[in-house]
């Protein structure tokens, strides 16, 4: 059926059928669960080698006792292998990569708070000094995107302005004119490879013009490349990332690229090892803070990272693994997209080659009725509006369904809920206006 | 020799021979380093089996998969054991105690800044927010004190206000009297138990009177007790600590107390586990704030510590074994003070019964030139002034003695040097004068 061609007796044939599908799953009582971003089990078994790697006979790595205090940005070693995550040449990782604890966004954070409060580099004045009063700090935030950069924005009082995605990245004429047109935009968040939740990776084109844009932003401007999905593709055949690293040295903008990464979807999600890669005056600008604020992180979970997973092919191959685990998963969500609502109307989606998210638009306005739905039949999704700063989506449509910690069956199983949800309230939507 | 009594023909005799030594010492071309407070390899490896305690066949642990995300704030079983090294009551633990990473110098730099920028508790007033511009919030200092504790004040901007120690803790009437007084004084910083780098132990007069505070100082004026020394003693007679927690909720002022803790000096230096204990109502802000910095604390490092630590009696059976190290390093330090220094008016020194730090001061005005001394000769020295808030001793007096990281030998070699830098600095200044 295609929704905006059917008849009124057809819809009213067809929301009686789903009503009563519904109420099936209501009755059988599912409990499914598609909302966080989270590994498996057999994700997570893949790395438990790791947990074996440090022992007390070998606590030493780098010439440096794991065990005891030193070494603030990070053992060397992790340094050249998580730098090559990042795109950082080997000769250069120790100045230019700081490996911190396990947790990405507590970088991001310092991060964005040393540059808001203090100044990130050395003599930079803060953001909050470069404005009038009242007037407030601002960042773009292409929409969908992830709710933690957004709840982070929130917390410090910066102002987020949407800008929309294209299928290939940021619209950069937005970017570029809001940029050039506004001295309080200060930075924009970018998951630039399978992005959350749109799966989308950035093309050569739009990752060259991101990193030109320090030459037109105002002051301090940054980057804040989270590269969370960096080596974590399904297909071999998921597109590749341009380095934005070769793109800003190209264009001399090195201080406006701040990298983020993390082993949090590399081995395991509650105590990976985070990292991040800029330029050199910001890598010492950032230490010198972080300083003031840590005696250094756990050098010891450093080691075992760097023993478990040795070199950027050892990441590879164990990359594939997770593919292997995840992908039937990808398919489930995507099959049952294709066989139930193609053609009909009621939504899109997307068909993502890595990451941790299928993003679903359903007809405007009708996300939160979706999700309510679906949680009457026993599946919990991602709150509507979580996609967008302040929880707010303009046309209450995006819906991000997350299969990877579920087990296949269950995400068959969800899925079938899932898209009897979407067409109840298509149909509904129609037959009441 | 009494220094003073001495006459101008004995000290010229003296420092000749003081000379003597002293290029003797520098020609044996020592490397010798008392600076830092940091275990020992002995100590490190007394915690080695905490290494092998989870392992893949069980990372579960309080009903949860260690290796996943989830748990912002740590795990029950970590909150109740370090819980009770804070004096908090294991049935209040899972609302008041809040788990870290491996540093708790990260939990106050967390608490000052939510505290400073957004209000620590829902509904407060940022510090910044509580003052006419131009005015600074202030922070009672006492000192000598943790170089760490001043330069994370300097980071923000907060201006330290030096007070008095007097053996059993701060100058309560100094102290009275500034936050009655002044109402930008939003904190003061106390190591109570074996206090860095003084060794005194808080009285019970004296931590009854810090837990009043809450009811004359300025609105969310802040303890920052930092018990980073709580279960560290050396000797059986140690004084114990009063609880500031109990004395708290007789006041009525719980909201004013922050708690701090590490494993930092019971396990690894590097990779241990940092605490916080404070009322409902800060824990609950503390958390909410923080889990917009981080996806919550490496739960696997958690679990190993519980599994290793056991219980409250674990934990003092553990720290005897570390006193059997660092005892006689201590002992030895003493010794040379005692036996080289007693009634010769060239100087005082604590004798701590726990800790990590002997504090010496010098006649006025020779601080600085005593670590010039004992540099020359080889053996390094915590930097004159570093115990002091922007290192600055107003009277170039205290220098801060770190014997537990060389080895015994070693210790008593650098002291046998640092008592004669000590004497000839001594003996230079009367000649001159």
């Amino acid at each position: 059926m295609q929704i905006n061609e059917a008849k009124t007796t057809e819809l009213q044939k067809e929301i009686k059928e789903l009503r009563a599908n519904h109420n099936k799953f209501i009755s059988s009582n599912l409990k499914l669960d598609l909302t966080r971003g989270k590994p498996s089990t057999a994700q997570l078994n893949l790395s438990n080698q790791l947990l074996e790697t440090v022992k007390p006979e070998n606590a030493t790595h780098d010439g440096l006792d794991l065990r005891n205090y030193g070494v603030l940005d990070g053992l060397p070693s992790a340094k050249r292998l998580f730098g090559e995550i990042l795109g950082i040449p080997e000769t250069e990782a120790s100045e230019r990569v700081f490996i911190g604890g396990n947790s990405s966004l507590n970088l991001m954070h310092n991060v964005v708070s040393f540059a808001y409060y203090l100044g990130l580099k050395k003599d930079d004045t803060p953001w909050i000094k470069q404005l009038d009063s009242g007037q407030k700090i601002k960042m773009l935030c292409p929409c969908p995107g992830y709710d933690r950069h957004f709840s982070l924005c929130t917390q410090l009082g910066i102002e987020m302005i949407p800008v929309n995605l294209t299928g290939s990245g940021p619209d950069m004429d937005q970017v570029e004119s809001f940029v050039k047109n506004d001295q309080s935009i200060k930075g924009i968040w970018c998951v630039p490879r399978f992005a959350n939740p749109t799966g989308e990776v950035y093309s050569e084109d739009v990752v060259n013009r991101i990193a030109a844009l320090g030459k037109q932003a105002s002051k301090n401007f940054l980057v804040l490349w989270d590269n969370a999905y960096a080596v974590h593709s399904i297909t071999p055949d998921a597109a590749k990332l341009t380095s934005i690293d070769s793109a800003a040295k190209e264009h001399g903008t090195s201080d406006s690229i701040i990298q983020f990464g993390s082993t949090s979807k590399i081995t395991f999600a509650g105590a990976g090892i985070a990292f991040l890669a800029s330029s050199v005056n910001n890598v010492n600008g950032f230490t010198s803070h972080f300083g003031k604020t840590s005696i250094g992180s756990d050098k010891i979970n450093q080691a075992r990272h760097v023993r478990f997973l040795k070199n950027i092919d050892g990441v590879k191959n164990h990359m594939k693994k997770h593919a292997d685990i995840v992908g039937p998963k990808f398919n489930a969500v995507i099959d049952a997209l294709e066989n139930n609502l193609k053609n009909s109307g009621m939504g899109e989606w997307s068909s993502p080659k890595g990451g941790y998210f299928v993003s679903f638009n359903t007809l405007p306005g009708l996300a939160k009725r979706v999700v309510q739905l679906a949680a009457e039949a026993g599946v919990k999704l991602t709150p509507a509006g979580a996609t967008f700063p302040e929880g707010k989506d303009p046309h209450d449509r995006n819906i991000r369904l997350a299969p990877t910690y579920p087990e296949l069956n269950d995400v068959k199983k969800a899925m079938e809920v899932f898209v009897n949800c979407v067409k109840l309230a298509s149909v509904e939507s129609q037959i009441v206006s």
